[in-house]
């Protein structure tokens, strides 16, 4: 019998197939290939083929010079513009406004061929340094409610370009997914004064069969409705709504503790196509007690399918225990 | 300048690149090739490779035999199981149930190769008096809430076999999508006393830029915020909340509009993978003045991506009023 979950801040159920759960060899992969390097405009030498670069962590050379470590650059097709007002108005009986935003790339490395998963903890580190630079140099324009830090990596999870890289993109409204978590975690915390999300980190860490790994700083975890198979979470155990205000020991134990996530996943399921998303709270806000920064991992290896279009109800065919189980198994040896 | 619109049902906001709009022939496309018969468990004379009929319009034959021009079996693989109780309980801090429902498919024709552009309007008034008879018989059992009626086509949009088949899943549950949907529409029902939907319908019939098509009983338009490229509603014109209380003339109305709308996204669009989903009010409940079932059906063109699963926000390459203009279009001549 499969078994319906609700997922505790959400609410939303999720089924789950504990009979003929799925194993990493189940899915049908299309392993991201180790990559070549080509006429790439990510690749060191071809910074004349990206727009200008808006920050760079250099060890040599100057803008727009090779010698950079970490560069970031305008996206060149971007979904939102920078410029402009938002002009919000009425059509018909409809809402609508600019699409006034900033879509930003960063670039992880000069290498043309690494991964998360085989870069040092340093060059994470300095990625996750440049995500929060930009985060807080674009939060000064009041007219960005939202920052959203993600990644797509291999083309089944939308990456267009294989050289590592990762997105910004910042909105003029929070939106509606976002609002509804930060506003279940609000409902959680004037019932129990406390953050569900280290209600979670505690309850896991207690109990120990969705665990991943922990360290000092951090807690991965399977979490106990995950919507896709292999959904992994990584969350700071200290309490904090805002990525952005991570500290430098943070980032740090951030960059050691997502390599060697990245490198579980990629040993478990062979290197899949992913997306992983950066959950903070909206940027103009205040420090926030109900709400906790973390990342979500999402592997590609299900399709999105009408029932789930038509429901928001997802079809999970791995137990969480199982997948945790797989990667930690991942982490030996 | 993107253009940000807001959903008015839903409050979902989706970026509408309106600069440089893609067209039908931008579209990657993986058309799903016209079928070819082969030892398929839907084909006619291979009754004894499904689990026993549990409906079919017949012709000639008895029960699993051939001679039935629509058939309606349990799926072979469900994702809920029908027996046994919910079984409701907490799991520590979590909170779940059995994974108890039905799971049927919809066999639309013994004919291996069709597709519902080419079916006639007579084989697909079957197909859904079935999805008709099938909602009304399940939902005498109380402890189902919400019967989802959907089609995936090709392997893009997650069918797993090519055969011209819909899906029926019922569920212990309302989903959260579904629920957000009909509150939405109970709020806009209090505050006017209409009915949203209603409204869209005669307003996207005056404006025009929108519309596929009219029928003296059906609309078929491309939503003002749409998710995805060519996405396309079909809506009753009279105001009605379960689609299993849809009378004769309707099914017939629908059969002929569905049909007609199928063969324009297949024309213009060169037979894409697509899904379609039923919107109904939860079967348990009266009939409601504030909500009104439809058709949604999306073209599996594009990929969901961080970006989206971040923010449950949608960039859609296309305008709907391109999207309407090119479906126009592919009705004529």
């Amino acid at each position: 019998m499969p078994e319906l979950r609700k997922d505790p801040i959400t609410g939303r159920w999720v089924i789950i197939a504990t009979d003929r759960a799925k194993r990493p060899a189940d899915f049908i992969r299309q392993p991201v290939p180790a990559a070549t390097p080509g006429h790439c405009p990510f690749d060191s030498g071809n910074e004349n083929k990206t727009p200008p670069e808006i920050l760079a962590y250099r060890t040599s050379g100057s803008r727009d010079q090779a010698g950079w470590r970490v560069r970031v650059v305008a996206n060149k097709f971007p979904v939102l513009g920078i410029e402009g007002d938002l002009n919000r108005q009425g059509e018909g009986m409809y809402d609508k406004m600019n699409g006034v935003g900033a879509h930003e790339i960063i670039i992880e490395t000069p290498d043309h061929a690494a991964s998360l998963s085989d870069m040092s903890d340093g060059q994470i580190e300095e990625v996750l340094w440049a995500f929060r630079d930009r985060v807080n140099d674009l939060k000064k324009d009041r007219r960005f409610r939202y920052i959203l830090l993600f990644k797509n990596r291999g083309e089944a999870a939308g990456a267009s370009l294989e050289h590592p890289h990762s997105q910004l993109i910042a909105l003029p409204v929070v939106p509606k997914r976002v609002l509804e978590e930060v506003d279940a975690c609000k409902q959680f915390y004037y019932l129990k004064e406390r953050c569900i999300f280290c209600d979670i980190i505690r309850y896991e860490s207690s109990v120990g069969v969705r665990l991943v790994t922990e360290t000092d700083r951090f807690t991965v975890l399977a979490p106990y409705a995950p919507r896709f198979p292999f959904e992994t979470w990584i969350l700071p155990k200290h309490h904090a709504s805002h990525f952005e205000d991570a500290d430098a020991p943070t980032l740090k134990g951030f960059a050691s503790v997502l390599r060697s996530t990245m490198r579980k996943i990629d040993k478990a399921l062979e290197r899949p196509a992913y997306n992983f998303v950066v959950h903070s709270a909206p940027v103009q806000e205040a420090p926030l007690p109900h709400y906790h920064w973390h990342l979500e991992i999402i592997p590609k290896l299900t399709k999105v399918a009408g029932f789930e279009w038509g429901t928001g109800f997802y079809i999970n065919p791995t137990p969480p225990e199982e997948s945790a189980r797989f990667l930690r198994e991942a982490g030996m040896g």
